[in-house]
Order: C-alpha cells, then structure tokens, then sequence
C-alpha cells in the first residue's frame, strides 16, 4: 500500500493506494470520529462492493447506514441530494457521522456535498472506485451538483478525512472508463511533469490493458501531482486553476451533448486536443508536441475530435463556465509539454483555427 | 457609527453600526472585489429599500442584479434557493460578483447559504433590516435553510466580508418584531455579560419605545459579545454552542407549532424560560434569578410560557435537533445569571418539572 499525503494543515489527509483495501475496516474505522457512518452508493456498485465495505466496517464496530442512490450523472442533482438529506435525518445522523463516498465521480461529488451542508458539515471519506475519481475528482476537496444551467454549479470546497483507493476496484470498469482515467492522468504530465508525460508514452499500452504495478504508478503519481497543486492553492485563485486543461472546451462538450453522453474525460481527452491546438495557433506548442499529445490520448482509447456545434455555439456554451472574470473567457494552455498557463487573451482568429482542426461531424 | 470587529484570522470583517448607512454606497462598494453584485432581498423590503440600496451603489459604479423572493419563513427552502442560483445564472454572476443580503434572518440565512454555495463560493455581504438580525443571525457565519425534517439542517459556516446594520430599518418592525430581537439581546445577558443582564434591567422599556442611543448600545455590546465567542470558537465545537441557549427548547417549540407561528425570538424566550426552570431544577440557578429572567423577559413584550404538548412530545421534537452527539441531547444551562454551560446529563425529572412549570394550553 503506497499512501500520498495532501498538506492542507489541519485539514491535512493521506490517500491511501493498493489493492484490497475495502474490506481493511480498521483503515476506514481509524478515521472515523465516532463509531457511526453513512456509506452512500449507487445501485450498480452497492451489488458488487456494499456487503465488503459494510461488513468490513461492522466487523471494526462501526454501526452502519447505508445509502443508495441511483446510478448515473443524470441524478448528480438537488433531487438525489435531498433524497440524501431525508435518509441521513431518517437515521438520526449526527454532526459526528461520517458519511463514506463508496462510487466514482457522481457519488464522491454528491456525498461531499451532501456532508459539507448537513448540520453545516459532518465527516467525510471518500472510496473512489473508478480510476477518473481516484487520480483526480476524490482529491483536493471540490464537491458539487449540477444545475440544468451548467455542471457542477452548486458545491463547496470540502476536503475529506482520509481517500481509500483500491486498484482492485479498476478490474470491474468499462474499458471505456479506464480511458476516462487515463485522460486526466496524462493531464498531469501535459501541465506540470514532463517525465511523467513520458514515462505515460512508454506504457500506455500496459495501462490500458490494467497492468497493476503500472497502474498503481499511475495513480500515485498523480495523486502527488494534485495533491500539490491543491497544497498550494485549495481554494483555486491561482495555480489550482491549471488543472482544468482541456476542461473549458469538455464541459462545453458535454453541456451541448447532453451529460452523460460522453464520459467526463473523453470530453477532457478532446478538449485538450482543442486547448493544444489553440496553444499552437497562438505560437506556442509546437506541431510536434501537438502530434505526441494526439497519439498518447489515442492510444489510451480517448476521443481527439470534438463535435461540430459551430464556434458561436461553442462560445455560447463556454460563456456559463466558472473560470469566467470580468466577462472574458479565461483559458488553460501550454508554453510546451509540461508547462501550463492561464490567459483571458486568447484571439478569436486562434480559437477558430483550433477549433476548425479539432471537430467532426456527430 | 460604531464598527465591531470579528477577529477571525483572514477572514476578518466589520460590523457597521449606525443610522442612515444603506445609503451609503462607498461603506457597501469598499468591501466588493469587482464592481458588481446581486442584491437579494424580499418582496417586502424591497418595497422599502430596495431602491435606496441599489441607488446608492449604483452611483458608487457597482452593477447591480436585483433578486427578490417571497417574504417569510416558510421560504427559507431549497425551491427559493434554487430560484435565486437561476436568477444568478442568468445574470451571468461570477465567482467574484458579490452577493448581498438584504433583509432579515431568512435572507440573510438563505443568501449566505446561495454566497457558499453558488459556483463553490463567491463574495458575501450583509444588510441585517430587522433587531434580530443585526444583534444575532447577521454575525458570526451561519447559513442555512430548513428541510421539512427540521429547521436550519442544510446549511454551511460561511464568513461575510462586512455586515453593516442601519438602526433606522428598525422604525418599519412591527413591535412584535422588535421584542424577538430583544430576546437574543438578553440571551448575551444571560450566558456571559452580568452587567450587560442589569444594564437591560434598566432600560427595557427604552428599547422597547425604540431610543436610539439604547438600541445602538444594545446591537453594539450584543455585537461584542458574539464576535468574541465566534471568533474563539468559529465552527461551534465548543463554547459557540452557548448561544444557543434555550433554542433546544425554542426549535421544538417553532417545529411543534409549524413554522412561522411564533417568530424565532418568541420561540427561544419561552425556551430560555425552560431552560433556566431546569437550571432551578438541578440546583444551579435560585428562584429569585429565574423570577428576574421571566419578569425581563416579559417587560421586553416576550412570551414566558410555552405550548403545552406534553414531555413526549417535547422530547421527540427535540430529538432531530442538530445538537445531539452520541444519542443523548445536549442541554445548555445556567449556573447563574452571566454563567452558562453545556451538559448531556440531565435528569428526566427536571426536564419534566420545569416543563410543567412553563407550559400553557394552547
């Protein structure tokens, strides 16, 4: 078991990485300030990881309440929130009751929500069970649900008391989902690790196929490269920010299919595309380094053209995105592979360059 | 003008305390970090202020986005708070557009919860316009709105950048109004401020005939007083949660009437008169204490008996109340006037006995 510590001072916690780790109750217990938790999931993980993590925790003495919800980004919405709300109450939970993520990204940012507003704040732990949620949405304390306006428009910044990641959860996802992962994996060594970046180019493949010791790598990795961006900027007012690469262009990816049509990180995969296109235009990146950054996200199973909504359209669907200041559209590009940076002052003549590159048909 | 300050490390603010400051635009537009700011307030006071505000900050360059919501406690729920994240959305509201609560309690409540919330957290600032509000909610951080389940469950701690409380929104309360803000008032008094308790004694009825130097003196040391015990205790882990003297008794009162029957003031004067019989009960507080409490009370125009709904039923009602750790209810007694304390250790008789001695039929 590697474990990677977020340094956030008294709200400092260790995420712990290896396989097997959900049926380690006193992993879970040793955190808990009270020997009563939630554990919240959804339908499709309570069948295969519920009867695990429940009797894991009964076994170390902790009473449990479990909490299911239905699966899907659809339900990341006030409706389930409350449908939360009314079971925590129903079970008497109080300010001391950790409530346990048990999911991917949908339940960790809907049960941290839901623990940074009842009672105004109870415990948390996350178990992210997908790789996207364990190298990126379960570290550094962003919660949220979606707004019919825009995805991820009501949330808090809300940092767990412990991350339990267990590579033995990967083995059940889609492959579709492992390259879901992957896309922010590789985020990571495009913004801030070049070696990272490439030691990804040299095992891609054993990543897709689930290698485990390269898969553990990954994750660790990653979880360190998060865990000090969050170290230095929790509330993102300035370096967090660079971690939304690609971002910009993939929530308007997924706003204008529909969530759920794509996975969050084929919309990423495709938005760094864009972002690394628009980075050239500008005279940046150079075309090598764009070609390298397309073939490592092909050949981690991710979309590299985005759909064809048109640049208004675009434009329209980027202009709700909460990196928005003083009415311009700040985006995320890259000085080289490695190297990342914010910019409101991107010409329009870029975006259409990049864009026009980047699309096809739906 | 009086300014308090709430010394909490970084997130610091002033309370300013004075007449005729909402239209003091410059006090409102220092404490903005960009010129701009919606403006949440009720259909009832926007009748009265709204104009005088948004005049004032206009002039001082700051765009404004008005929201107005119904009036009423009964409001203070997820369907208004979801109304207002539409208005800001569609107003296209940033994360450094300021949100401002205009208004009383259940503005002030459900704007800071909309400010902690909305795109992760943006600016906030508060315009307290009833007694009650400037002397108690306004300050001190805490958000909320109600779940049908129980009053203030879904909330969050959430610091304002500046509250500023114009004594002469207080000419336009109903008497009855004013009474419930005198309550908290005592309140201070009676948990930690003795010669605050006997300066009221003595001037009761001028804050009744609402004297504006007495009520400026009153919001002012009431001011001090919370500041002090937030800024030692910001998250209520502690000595914080002798604020809420009786508001045990007083939620059960406002969830066993419904909402709205009683305003909030009325419900914790009741509950203080509760709790301060089961003080006498237990041995702490004499008779001759108690009789002032009650007789202070009831010059400050307060009721002094609670609905009779039996001890059963006071139980349960209280049983959902956030304060509970470990199954047992947490009480807040006094061991003399400007002496409280917290305890989990109450025996059934005294609840029963100063129960008793306090109810009336309803």
């Amino acid at each position: 078991m590697q474990t990677v510590k977020v340094a956030l001072g008294e709200r400092k916690y260790p995420i712990y990485i290896g396989d097997e780790l959900l049926g380690h109750g006193d992993l879970l217990a040793q955190h808990l300030p009270q020997k009563r938790a939630a554990l919240i999931t959804d339908t499709t993980l309570a069948a295969l990881y519920l009867d695990t993590v429940a009797g894991a925790l009964t076994a170390a003495g902790v009473r449990v309440t479990p909490i299911v919800i239905p699966a899907g980004e659809q339900h990341k919405n006030w409706h389930t929130l409350n449908s939360v709300f009314d079971a925590l109450l129903a079970g008497r939970c109080e300010r001391k009751t950790a409530l346990i993520a048990l999911g991917g990204g949908v339940i960790g940012d809907l049960t941290g929500f839901a623990a940074a507003t009842y009672l105004r704040g109870v415990p948390f732990i996350q178990i992210p069970t997908t790789l996207l949620a364990q190298v990126d949405s379960s570290v550094g304390g962003k919660t949220a649900i979606n707004h019919p306006r825009g995805k991820n428009m009501i949330g808090a910044f809300y940092q767990p008391l412990a991350v339990i990641a267990d590579t033995g959860t990967l083995s059940t996802l889609a492959g579709r989902e492992v390259s879901a992962g992957l896309a922010e994996i590789i985020k990571y060594g495009l913004i801030r690790d070049v070696p990272f970046f490439n030691w990804l180019e040299n095992n891609i493949e054993a990543l897709v196929a689930r290698d485990a010791a390269a898969l553990t790598y990954a994750i660790q990795r990653s979880c360190e490269n998060k865990a000090e961006v969050v170290a230095a900027d929790e509330r993102e007012e300035g370096e967090r920010a660079l971690l939304n690469l690609g971002h910009t262009f993939g929530h308007a990816i997924e706003t204008g299919l529909g969530y759920g049509a794509w996975l969050h990180g084929e919309a990423v995969a495709a938005g760094m595309v864009i972002a690394a296109r628009v980075s050239q235009a500008v005279g940046m990146l150079t075309a090598t380094d764009v070609a390298r950054i397309v073939a490592v996200l092909e050949r981690a199973g991710l979309p590299v053209t985005a759909p064809d909504f048109g640049l208004e359209r675009y434009m329209q669907l980027m202009g709700i995105d909460k990196k928005v200041e003083g009415g311009k559209i700040r985006f995320i590009l890259l000085h080289a592979i490695g190297s990342a940076f914010l910019t409101a002052d991107v010409p329009p003549h870029a975006l259409e360059t990049a864009l026009a590159a980047s699309v096809a048909h739906v």
